[in-house]
């Protein structure tokens, strides 16, 4: 029992890849990891987008779904949906990515504003019941980022199908078959 | 419940570094994370031994123990303890050792043997409860260890402290103070 | 005696970052390594801006000039000026950037069409007489392009300091003082 | 001209893997890069080794000869010739290695001792006149190694086959064909 943590905020998006529109309130049930970058930044390219890569690889889309969040609060005219694209093409990225919507074209875009980001990398994680549980700037081992997904899993009731009597914990990622 | 799954073998250990002897069944109410290696193994150099001390390093050591297994099945004379203490220092390896004893001194080890170890590096889990629940011979991911060790952690009566209302999930590794 | 090889094609460059406009002309008396990338090409922002920081950081500037080439030849509306100026900036790339000119605009700039260039990343290496030397694409690794560079400073006459009576022939490189 | 610098200490070694017995005085006319490392040295084992490896791949056998020399002064009984066997085998070391010869079998060995070597890794190059030209401890960038050795091939006469009239400068390596 978690009482006193609120849902998430919503995300406020101008445009998808890779996915039709999503909505945090229609992914209850699965723990979402959602990663804010930006296309130019070092950190994100060598270290976040990759990681976001692997979760979205190694986890079941039915357990656990992956954004990535494209919030631009600096070099907006290098970073614009035209850039996005092709950036996207070229470093092979396969899972939903949401540009984060201005209301202020020079400034720190909403969906950034509303969970008060530090910058970029950083890594969200929603639980099941949609309530915000991590929030992280910088680089986070996987080890931990696997550990704190699962402990999200293993909440609640059984939406994630239960290992069983198989004695194989890693029957949750597609990896450990 | 998972009925039908029996403890795992004993460990059947010559030595210890890093540690006095340690028994699995004193260790009923820890996830126990067995890595086997040999030192001149560039697998286990490479990849199996960096990724033992992180998984040291993240968990609290009252939840996961984490045990080096050197399992000589080659190059007897190489990789003798007299060997073993030297590489543990220069590798400032920190977590327990333990030398995997031979009856017969030119064949695979006792502990190898009754685990059906393919070879090094090889990754084995052991539940709360002292069943043998994952065994991977290779290179696993980090993101795939970290999750199966937290499914583990998560299992059964709260041993494990719970997170609470925090809200963060990464209390279960130092990393995510 | 090389007679045959003829001067290197000019550079048609639009903008210049990080330096006044260069002319190969102007840099007689010095190699020249140039590399041709894109912004969005990752194995461009892995190795092959990476390396061309390492040469100018290790060869003195009045050996060896090191510039970057944006040939842009895909994705044109992604990588313009307004995107590489912030790129150059996040990645810390502190060697002067050309920016190879284009007459269509949807097409193959010119210096990478005078130079035959098959895409990016590309490195041609041009001799202290202007000729070019060596052309190649894709990852070419350190020690080949350390002693491609060499070789073109230890040809003819001692406009490149000789090492002398020290015996450390690393006094080409800062690195080794 | 580099009168004063003498001809680099000669060799002592035990043994030999990978090669019959070689005396600096017979590779007159190559250039000798000597990899001095132990095999519990870590640095040794992820830069060290790897890198004589490259240059080892690099350069055409008849220009450049490769050594790595392997001299324990410390944790002797650990690094025996009978665990540097395997080691060898199972890090896949093709070039010659020599066991450094040991006067105190708890000291210095001899060759360390000649060149006055400060740890490991260290890497000598000596010139085609039998001369130490460079003496470095701990890692040096393959680039700088690159061009220190090539410099070391430009000098003097012509045993080294001329690039001609190609025009391409990595004539001096197998990779760059």
């Amino acid at each position: 029992m978690t009482a006193g943590v609120g849902a998430a905020p919503e995300l406020d998006i101008a445009r998808w890849f890779n996915s039709a529109p999503l909505l945090l309130a229609a992914l209850r049930g699965r723990v979402v990891a959602i990663g804010a970058f930006q296309m130019l930044c070092p950190g994100c390219v060598a270290n976040g987008l990759p990681q976001l890569q692997r979760i979205y690889e190694l986890f079941p889309k039915e357990a656990v779904a992956v954004i990535g969040l494209h919030s631009v609060f600096e070099h907006h005219a290098a970073m614009t949906p035209v850039s996005l694209e092709p950036f996207l093409h070229e470093y092979r990225i396969a899972f939903p990515v949401a540009v984060d919507r201005h209301d202020d074209p020079a400034g720190m875009p909403v969906t950034m504003a509303r969970y008060g980001l530090r910058g970029t990398p950083s890594l969200l994680l929603i639980d099941r019941q949609g309530r915000l549980r991590m929030h992280r700037f910088g680089h986070v081992p996987d080890l931990a980022v696997g550990a704190a997904i699962q402990q999200l899993l293993d909440e609640g009731e059984g939406a994630i199908p239960p290992v069983g009597q198989k004695g194989e914990v890693c029957a949750v990622g597609g990896d450990c078959g």
